[in-house]
């Protein structure tokens, strides 16, 4: 089967690409100015979250869908690695060229080029950030639905790629959930339109969900149509402490019978509630093991009264230290908990190694509990936060990052949480994706035949392995 | 590039399916009395709802994912074609084996395996009705959203293969938006695992995604992990007239700035008013031009407010005879009318050839206007009905099945009416597929590069082309 194609050892030898020929031309495809060589200018666009540096030998702003089809077909002529970027806020190292090569930076594909109020649907270009989507539609009385947390850098493209997660997805779903219809250049140069404007389309493969997700190594995404949806009039959360994550998280399962789906649940684990405490003086109870943050959201009076209802459950349910939002600045303020935990987390160390493990929700008792251990056992310290109401949990593991010893525990504990979520019944990444960073655990979530399938589609669609490699599969 | 084997010239020959030998190993894997092979037994398994005749060379009942692995890897050595079926009510042929060889029913894979209240998902076998897991959730204050008309027939792995939509689209996506995992055969014969049991996950390539409304062409499906929602717990209905089918349309544009997205919004043309008031005298007035339906779900208040929101924006926008039921019962006889246009445009002649193309929906009028034109060109009866709030519309050329002349015009309006749809910004078909139906359309809405990518995947699943032989491309 196919073998991803390993270019360079990790980016310190040159390909095909530094070829002056091939600058030459990329010059003449996109404008001279749109090449970018010098090494302090490259050099950003070699890292992403994950703060490893592997310098493109190129990064090249194309404008347009033809130009990203003459930047295809020379590299798949002259062959040599290109990796799409969108705001390169990416965990896993997607838009980082591990094998050198061309980026392609997606910043001057930057329109939006239609809100359809009426029917629903946004059409853009990949290289426009997540917010400023979001903020177009809101000024329409729109909502584009998918809020991953890095919504303020990451670009639309990066999202879809990734299939970006968040906050919402207990009500919303994920990125996969919200595109109708793409425009993607091949790795042979070849434009193919997935999908459409309209939700329902049954006309051939379902090659839209096939792309998201797929990390930019089947094709680069050049225009993106949405699915909009009218925007709630209102929202609402209410925060409680509870003296155990399993009754925070059982909580969650008596809004079921209610007929209650709410936009967003997070936890807090004890580490979390104790670190944000001791940085920030919240005044939460020191008998809290958990926080939970529950929000809806919908028309005013739907909102209020849902609000009142969780806050009678989780009354109900050993919650304490109840607290409603009656206003929009009281919420934000709840929420300052949450925003609270990555500041406050990186006092007891230089360098957080943030998982984003996903199980059955039901199972987040016993995930985090087993993470405790696991952290008990190789001597790390480890605090988990995240989205209790559809199972994905951060993992931060927080250490020196000029200690190798801690460093070398830290990994078996990456590497028994990983193996502990797929026991639980989950998976090993709910949010981030594989990247490079986790390609070597593929294999604990992905059997032998499906990987095959996987690679076999890789082959299909790129035969001589240009987009993106190194990524994913090891 | 790939090119769909023809095994037989549908159905009329034989394949080695028929070989002694063969069928002698498909009653070891499955036990003689699951290897039907009796004409009057087998013919009911060449048909589905479009009635034509392609009967299998024999059924076989596999029980297992380990019989579907047995059966698979037989075909693929002995080579022929092998089509899975579950409820046989397609409108495209999806599960009628045209080439010949075996049609595999999934009968016997019925089993519901779990349904998990706290985690809010079902594990199913294939050959479940959709009915019947809709009521399993039910009973246990879930909901498994996605509903076909043909509800109370389709097996959930037909729908799964099809991506099945329905009436409550607009409010909760179509199949593809609840399936959260599969195990899938290949064709090859290898068990596949795609997704998983949670809504996040970014772990390799979507398969799932690909997967859904791939029918019967990748993989057979045996196990789906689906997603549940909390049972509402209330519906209601509006149902108006007006006086033009633009009318009935643009009033659904007005519920999006009240933040309101109603479950379902179904409109009915005029030819559709005419024929099921002469024919059930409902008492609808003879100024209606369209009817519309909209429901809504969600808690018994917020029902309440927001039909009574729908009635005044219905009476604010021109709608008139506007009725609110304020019972299940009044519900359920508003929707009377909309269940009386199949019987009712039957009346009209003996075969019904419904369409069910989708646009954007403010293009509804326009698509409704045109096909009228293209009926009056044609000299051929046409009534349009359906889902006004996606875009979907069920169009039917009503005409004699023994007039050739009759057929052969109606086929000119239904070239003319994918070609509208696609020019429209839709596609030729939002719910029933392509099959051997709609396969030499299938280049009215996807272009050659795309076609080629989606044979490429074919080929990569399928490498002899034994499963589902002569559909979706021609």
């Amino acid at each position: 089967m196919f073998e991803s194609i390993h270019f360079t050892s990790h980016g310190r030898q040159t390909t095909n690409a530094s070829n002056p020929k091939v600058l030459d031309k990329l010059r003449t495809i996109v404008g001279a100015e749109n090449v970018v060589i010098d090494p302090a200018r490259v050099e950003p666009y070699g890292a992403d979250a994950v703060k490893e540096k592997f310098p493109p030998e190129a990064v090249v702003f194309p404008e347009s869908t033809a130009q990203m089809v003459e930047i295809l077909k020379l590299a798949n002529e002259a062959f040599f690695p290109v990796t799409a970027r969108g705001g390169g806020v990416g965990y896993t190292g997607g838009a980082v060229p591990i094998d050198g090569g061309i980026v392609i930076g997606t910043d001057r594909m930057n329109r939006i080029i239609e809100i359809n109020v009426d029917d629903l649907y946004a059409v853009c270009q990949p290289g426009i950030r997540t917010i400023e989507l979001q903020q177009a539609a809101e000024q329409k009385g729109l909502m584009f639905a998918p809020d991953p947390a890095s919504y303020k850098d990451s670009f639309i493209g990066g999202n879809i790629a990734e299939n970006a997660g968040g906050m919402r997805t207990p009500k919303y779903g994920v990125t996969k959930h919200h595109v109708l219809g793409l425009e993607v250049v091949t790795a042979t140069g070849e434009v193919i339109r997935t999908g459409g404007k309209t939700v329902k389309n049954v006309v051939g493969f379902d090659l839209t969900g096939l792309m998201c997700g797929s990390e930019g190594m089947l094709g680069i995404i050049t225009e993106a149509t949405l699915k909009l949806l009218p925007l709630p009039e209102a929202t609402s959360t209410v925060r409680a402490s509870f003296r155990s994550m399993e009754a925070a998280c059982k909580v969650l399962t008596k809004f079921t019978p209610e007929g209650l789906l709410p936009m967003a649940m997070e936890v807090l684990d004890k580490f979390c509630v104790a670190a944000v405490e001791e940085n920030f003086a919240f005044g939460l109870s020191p008998d809290a093991e958990a926080v939970l943050l529950v929000a809806v959201d919908g028309s005013r009076e739907e909102v209020e009264r849902n609000a009142v209802t969780i806050e009678r459950i989780i009354g109900e349910n050993s919650g304490f230290d109840i607290l409603r939002a009656k206003s929009k600045e009281e919420e934000d303020k709840l929420w300052d908990v949450r925003r609270a935990i990555s500041p406050s987390l990186m006092k007891y160390g230089t360098l957080k190694i943030n998982e984003d493990v996903v199980v059955p929700r039901s199972r987040v008792p016993e995930l985090v509990a087993k993470i405790e251990e696991i952290g008990r056992k190789h001597n790390t310290f480890v605090a988990n936060f995240g989205h209790a109401g559809d199972g994905n949990i951060h993992v931060n593991f927080v250490i020196d990052r000029d200690n190798p010893d801690e460093i070398a525990r830290a990994r078996k504990c990456v590497a028994e949480t990983f193996q502990l979520s797929v026991d639980l019944g989950g998976t090993i990444s709910g949010e981030h994706g594989i990247g490079y960073v986790k390609s070597q655990y593929l294999s604990y979530a992905i059997d032998r035949p499906t990987l095959e399938v996987m690679k076999s589609i890789k082959k299909a669609f790129d035969p001589k392995g240009i987009l993106n490699p190194g990524k994913m599969f090891v």
